[in-house]
């Protein structure tokens, strides 16, 4: 399907999406680019993704990107599709990696940490697409087809219409209010296991005297509760709430054994207050 | 594990079943493969099909399919497994693809699609199966290392008997019923995310006058409710029904952020009434 | 990544884990994989491993790696991460094989099935982990870098620092007692389908009439059954409860189209007790 010379192997393509394991679209995208990139490694970060959590999918991305190999970076959490937002692709300006997928802010954090879109491509006239491309399922009929590719080698300038990279969508995440005595972090991101990711980092607390070892307060809608700063699960007792530093270097609440999520009562977006003790 | 010369790569193997995710039954199915053929690639098109819900299967095998390379298709849903039910392997007409799996429906609708069989042999006492075979686990002992030796190029005759292709089990769907002022038509699966799949083309609506954007009046177990025949999701507001063409080209129903089967308490095999509003 | 000339393709890597399907890990250590060893074939056995289940690891692990070809065997579960336990990687004394994960059992009886450890590296301060290492994902940053390295070639030694073969942690399971009347044998495992796996095989049967055809008493928490000792489900009604040896050659209980664990009411580690009728 690809007639031009091409010397190199083609580069992997990671996969993320919220297509879920129970029916085959993740499957039919990765036919799709074994079809026209035969032989492309295709890495599943996951297609566990909430349905339509563009949020949640952003973030798993950006946190993700940085282990994978540089190659081309296919992420479909699109519940506008059909619409007129834009699909598109990005080269970044700090490493050789290529992202794929719907300008709705799914890209817009691992874009930023990756010294932000040096060139961007609107894909909605791409020749690399499929045709009769459907309405609602351009994972397989757009950026699959164009994900592979540009892992063949293809110039982003081939898979669309040059746009100016400032008129991408960011990702924008609230803030911590961080105070002396006290911090009001707002929960981004429940995991599976019920841990509440905050949009905090340990650098964010510095003007807080919390530290490693301390226990703090913690107020949320299901009401007071005693934490302690550990640095892992396993240093607290069963059933104890920790604060901790998360693999990403976030800071999140999780119940050693149990679920903070429920323990705790909270929601994605609620406020999560923590002050000393 | 194969002594043959064989100047060709290994050919894809796609696999699709109702193994789950939970326990090992598609990894270890995998482990074969990459035994008996190193470097085939395998796709996953999907191991959440519902538990022995051969007609499930066979319409995403049918749809998924065309997307994919040519090659070798594993699937395996397969309640019978133990009895006199034949494993098969079968070329179809069409396309230089082999289709394997258990003679019950599962692959017929993919066959249909292809051409029809060209040929087909039973598998029940191939040399490549792996031996002791248990009773119960077909697709590792069976079928994962004959679609392996099928990839690295073995004959459709060295793996089974020859069988006539007209005695293969056909997958029947139930037809629609279509009138000039209504349609009686059957919900045949609902996705994960509550959209109703109906046995209906566009094409089939031929004697009616329904066409994008009318308003249509739905009945179904649940009661009697309107629905916009539209594009996509989007052109329709949050909580509303739809009538719609989806990426398979069959028409489908669905809410608008919701879930048509719930909403519209529909279960698989339920009749659907489409009419004029 | 690896300046070494290797002359060898990279060895396949078998990947089993309780990391779920919902969050990345899984896919951000394929991401680790594919940057270190760029074309190591990565087989995911299942990352459907209940959570914190070691024993349940321990025998999926053993059960699958004789289907799958000789590499380096990764393997996560892991509730202890960040605590004193040791990471390992063990050479075993029967295959050319290396075992990569926690030294908490996990490992314990795919390495008993295999001849035993002929040799095993503490990997705690391994050259091979990614810096900094996190204290919670020890997946991503110290097991998955090392199973890279050795599927590149690495010699064990390199890994990490020896210990003696003989302080492995080994999992020990529950000995079935066999009278010649009746057998007090435990739960170890219900599958997705409600299957409930015994610590039994069929040669530990010796001492006791019971064969292929008989129908036997089965006593559980939930009551007093009766059940056909049988090939097949098949073999069976709909709905009634049979002792079949499964896959992996281990008698289990189950309900031909139903749930064994929720019909009989057994949990994992709960003594069945079988007898004649």
């Amino acid at each position: 399907m690809n007639g031009l010379f091409r010397s190199r192997p083609p580069r992997p393509i990671t996969f993320l999406s919220d297509y879920g394991y129970t029916d085959e679209f993740a499957g039919v995208c990765r036919g799709v680019i074994a079809r026209v990139a035969p032989g492309a490694p295709v890495i599943d970060l996951t297609h566990g993704i909430g349905r339509a959590a563009v949020r949640q999918g952003a973030l798993v991305l950006a946190n993700s990107i940085p282990y994978c190999p540089a190659g081309v970076h296919l992420a479909v959490v699109d519940p506008g599709v059909g619409t007129e937002r834009r699909p598109v692709a990005i080269r970044v300006a700090d490493e050789d990696r290529l992202l794929v997928g719907p300008d709705n802010g799914l890209l817009g954090l691992a874009v930023a940490r990756l010294g932000g879109a040096a060139r961007a491509v609107d894909l909605t006239a791409s020749p690399f697409k499929l045709e009769p491309a459907s309405a609602t399922f351009h994972g397989r009929d757009l950026f699959a087809p164009i994900a592979a590719r540009l892992a063949l080698g293809a110039d982003l300038e081939e898979a669309g219409e040059p746009v100016s990279p400032d008129s991408l969508t960011p990702m924008e995440l609230p803030q911590p209010r961080v105070y002396p005595e006290r911090v009001i972090a707002h929960a981004i991101h429940n995991d599976q296991f019920g841990n509440v990711i905050l949009n905090l980092t340990r650098e964010q607390l510095d003007p807080t005297p919390f530290g490693l070892g301390d226990s703090l307060g913690v107020e949320t809608r299901g009401g007071s509760f005693s934490a302690a700063f550990a640095r892992t699960f396993a240093d607290v007792a069963e059933g104890q709430v920790l604060l901790y530093e998360d693999a990403t270097r976030t800071l999140a609440l999780a119940v050693n054994r149990g679920s903070a999520a429920e323990a705790l009562r909270i929601e994605p977006d609620d406020e999560v207050v923590l002050r000393q003790h």
